[in-house]
């Protein structure tokens, strides 16, 4: 008999489909759980209540909101440059960017990238709003700039979704390449090294 | 602006009160949990809220129980030799024992190790209970397995204990030292090869 009650393997369980928790992480984690004082395990059920209640997707940018009209706060803000759309695979690469504090424009969440391996194609994507997005008179986009990562998803999701948008006349961005900030360049790998000269800039 | 919306932000600061989840897992947790379908968000809180309400301490050995008695299905199986306790620090070390199916008696679990750089003392341990159960001629016990962990914490654990239990004239015992099974010799630790060679057994 190895067996733990059952709600204590429903929840090893649920917490085991989340990503990067295996079924000992998750054993971990539920025990850890029964040993908290209840209205700590209170507080944390009812925040993924919360979670699950109040937080819908942007409909206008794919970001997440608390708002009931179902626009978020990077797209009601009337202080941001929506002249410019920045394209993000997802919500922590957004988080990144707005942290680095030097775009002020508005954003665009895919949800992923497009990946053949893992089954997630262009039509699972964020894609089609975009393109709405950038026709719509309304907004007059006049730059999108494509921040998908420097990997193979990343560099293929950018390729098409610059294919898509080219008959839409906007220019079409791309994050510069080269060493980054705080670098030794004897560790520096030799194709990083070679678009940093190649984009090379005038001091 | 670099914020998630407060739902958002109180199931990441919730999350990252679990051990071994920081802040960046809880984002990316709560993420994932934004992008699973609804039934799956709910399935995960009922679990938890089920884990809350229906799981109680067995008020006998300390292991988990959702029996309304209070009572855990180690400490009701009239199959196990209740003659014998087996100490453990925790749940997942009685799983694993249970798992190696060589032992049939009954648990103890103190519900850790003492370790005075932790703030955890003996009184904060599940050790009265034990001493009451030995004491408690109901019960007869005749042999109790100190099966805390050969760290120093476990082995501080195991020599309190002992101090405790032999005024009470039971039999003390701890699990066998030697080489893992599997083992290749090369890579063994001098200690391990000393404890193997001073309790060599003939066969």
């Amino acid at each position: 008999m190895t067996h733990y009650p059952k709600a204590i393997q429903d929840a090893i369980q649920e917490l085991s489909h989340l990503p990067g928790i295996g079924t000992k992480t998750a054993e971990r984690l539920v025990l850890s759980i029964l040993r908290k004082k209840k209205q700590d395990q209170t507080a944390l059920t009812a925040s993924l209540t919360q979670l699950q209640n109040n937080i819908r997707m942007c409909t206008l940018c794919g970001y997440v909101t608390d708002n009931s009209d179902g626009i978020c706060a990077y797209c009601k803000d009337a202080s941001r440059n929506n002249n410019t759309i920045c394209v993000v695979a997802d919500m922590q690469t957004l988080q990144v960017i707005e942290k680095s504090g030097v775009f002020h424009g508005a954003y665009h969440v895919l949800g992923g990238t497009i990946n053949p391996i893992e089954g997630i194609s262009a039509d699972m994507l964020n894609i089609e709003s975009l393109l709405q997005r950038v026709r719509s008179a309304k907004t007059k986009i006049r730059e999108v700039l494509l921040a998908t990562g420097t990997d193979i998803e990343g560099e293929q999701t950018a390729l098409f979704l610059a294919q898509k948008l080219k008959p839409l006349r906007v220019k079409i961005t791309r994050l510069a390449r080269g060493i980054p900030r705080g670098s030794n360049l004897e560790y520096a790998d030799e194709m990083t090294l070679a678009d940093a000269i190649q984009n090379r800039q005038q001091v």
